[in-house]
C-alpha cells in the first residue's frame, strides 16, 4: 500500500491524477495527499467526498518552503508510522508569449485527424515572455525545489521513495526544431531547468534508494493545453500512472514519455514511450 | 569595425575580454562598452585609462530592465549613427552548494600535469541549492534576457548582430555523468535554462541576421572557477573570442566549446572545440 502526495490538485491533470489513484483498492493506494494554493475545487471537492478519507486536501503554497515546512507535520500525523512512498511534482504553468490562446487546431491528413501548428511563428513577439520568466521559473522549477526538500523527511520514511516531476517533450533540446513554433518560451526554458534539477536530484539519490525522474504526461485539453489539445486529461493521468508505476534505476534522471497507442506520429514522435532524448 | 558591448567587466573572464579586444587595432574593435554593477575596479579603471576612449563604461544591473532601458540612450548617443555589432553576455555567477570552495586540485599523471577531482560528492549535502537557486536563476538567466532585450534595438542596426551568452559544459545533460561531483547545482540547472534560452533566441532570430549562440569558455581561474582550474582567464578569453569571431549559421542557438591544444583530456572532453552535445 502506497501514500502519495501530489501538487496542484485543483484542476487539470492534477485532479485526474488524483482520480486515477482512487480507481485503484485501497489496498494498493492509501492515502493521497491532493495539495492546492487555496480552497478546493468543486471538482475536487467531491472527489475528496467520495473518497472515504483517501484523499486530504493539503493547502499549501508550493513555491514557499516556509509554508510547506509548516504543513510538514499536518501530514506526518496523518500518515502515523508510515511515509509518503511517491511525491508527484505536478504544479506547473506554462503560458503562451503575449496572450496567444491557441494556435493549433485538428485536420484530417491522409484520412486520419492529426493535430497541426496553424499559426506562423511570425504572428507573435518573438521574445521569450519578458514579463513572466522569473514568475513562471518560480512556479515550475522553485516549487519542485522546495515541495521535495521539505517533503524528504516524510519520502525517507517511504518504501517506494519515488519523485515524479511532470516535465513536457516540448522542453527537449532535440525536439526545438519541431517546436519552434510553439510560442511558449518560457515554459520550455523552464522545464529545462526542471529537466536539470530532476538529473541532478536522481543522479544524488539513487544510492540512497530513490527514483527520481520526469514524466511527460502528453498534451492535454486542461487550462493549460488549450482545446486543439489531443488527449483528454484522463487519458495522460491514466498513461502517466503507469509510467511512474513501471519506471525504475534506468529511468533516473530522465524524462519518460507516456505511451499511447494511435498517437505516434504527433510533433516530436509524442506517446511511444521511452526516455525522451535531451 | 565592430562595436561591443560585454557585461560583467569588473574581473575575472569578462575584464579580459575586454582587455582581449584592445590588442586588436581600432580599425578592427571600435567602441567596447564594458558594463559593471558598480563603480570601475582599478582593474577595469586602467584598461579604460589605457584604451584611448575605446573603453566605455556602463553602469546598470544587467538583472534589472529598467536600469537597462535607462542605460540605452547613454550607449546609443556613444555610437552615433552606428550600432552594436556584438553583444556578450558574460555576467554570470556559479556558487558552490553550501559553501564549499574548492575541490579541486592539479596532480601529476602520467607525466602530465592533470586536473582531478579531491572531494567526494557525499561531503556536501546533495540538495540542489535551496537558498541561492532563485537568486542565480536572476543572474545567470535573467540578466541574459533583459540585457538582450534592452539592447536589440542597437542590436538591429548592428552590422554583425552577434549575441554571445557565456554558458559551460558543466551544463550539459550528456555530461552530467562525468560533472554529478560538481557540488553546483544551482549554476548547472540555471545555466541549462540559459542553454534553451539561447536556443529559442537563436530560432527566432535566425532569419532576421541575427547569430545568438552560447559559448564554453573553459574553466578559469577566476574568483568563480577559483585556483584549482586549469586556465588562465586570459587563455579563457582569448579562445572564446577565436569563437565568437567564427561563429556562423551552423552554431546559431548553440553552445561551441573553446579549442586549445593540450587541454583535451579535461572532465567533458573540454577544450576540443566544436557544438558541446545538449
Amino acid at each position: 500500500m502506497s501514500n502519495y502526495l501530489i501538487t496542484g490538485t485543483s484542476k487539470g491533470l492534477g485532479l485526474c491524477l488524483v482520480k486515477e489513484l482512487l480507481k485503484r483498492p485501497a489496498s494498493s493506494v492509501g492515502l493521497i495527499f491532493a495539495t492546492t494554493r487555496s480552497a478546493p475545487t468543486p471538482a475536487l471537492q467531491k472527489a475528496i467526498d467520495e473518497s472515504s478519507g483517501r484523499v486530504v486536501n493539503i493547502i499549501v503554497d508550493p513555491t514557499d518552503l516556509e509554508s510547506l515546512r509548516a504543513a510538514l507535520p499536518v501530514v506526518e500525523k496523518r500518515l502515523g508510522d508510515a511515509g509518503l512512498d511517491v511525491l508527484i511534482n505536478n504544479v506547473g504553468t506554462g503560458p503562451f508569449a503575449n496572450g496567444i490562446k491557441n494556435m493549433y487546431a485538428s485536420v484530417l491528413s491522409g484520412g486520419k485527424k492529426k493535430t497541426v501548428l496553424t499559426q506562423e511563428y511570425t504572428d507573435y513577439d518573438h521574445l521569450p515572455n519578458r514579463d513572466n520568466l522569473a514568475d513562471v521559473f518560480n512556479v515550475n522549477v522553485m516549487s519542485v525545489q522546495n515541495v521535495t526538500t521539505a517533503f524528504l523527511p516524510l519520502l525517507e520514511k517511504g518504501e517506494r521513495k519515488k519523485v515524479v516531476n511532470m516535465s513536457t517533450t516540448v522542453s527537449s533540446f532535440a525536439y526545438q526544431d519541431v517546436f519552434v513554433r510553439l510560442p511558449a518560451p518560457a515554459y520550455k526554458i523552464t522545464k529545462a531547468a526542471l529537466n536539470m534539477l530532476t538529473l541532478q536530484w536522481g543522479m544524488e539519490y539513487r544510492d540512497k534508494g530513490f527514483t527520481i525522474f520526469g514524466v511527460s504526461p502528453g498534451w492535454c485539453k486542461t487550462d493549460m493545453g488549450g482545446e486543439g489539445a489531443n488527449l483528454e486529461p484522463e487519458q495522460g493521468a491514466e498513461a502517466a500512472m503507469k509510467v511512474i508505476d513501471a519506471a525504475g534505476k534506468e529511468e533516473v534522471g530522465r524524462m519518460v514519455n507516456i505511451r499511447l497507442e494511435g498517437f505516434e506520429d504527433g510533433p516530436g514522435d509524442r506517446y511511444q514511450g521511452g526516455v525522451v532524448p535531451w
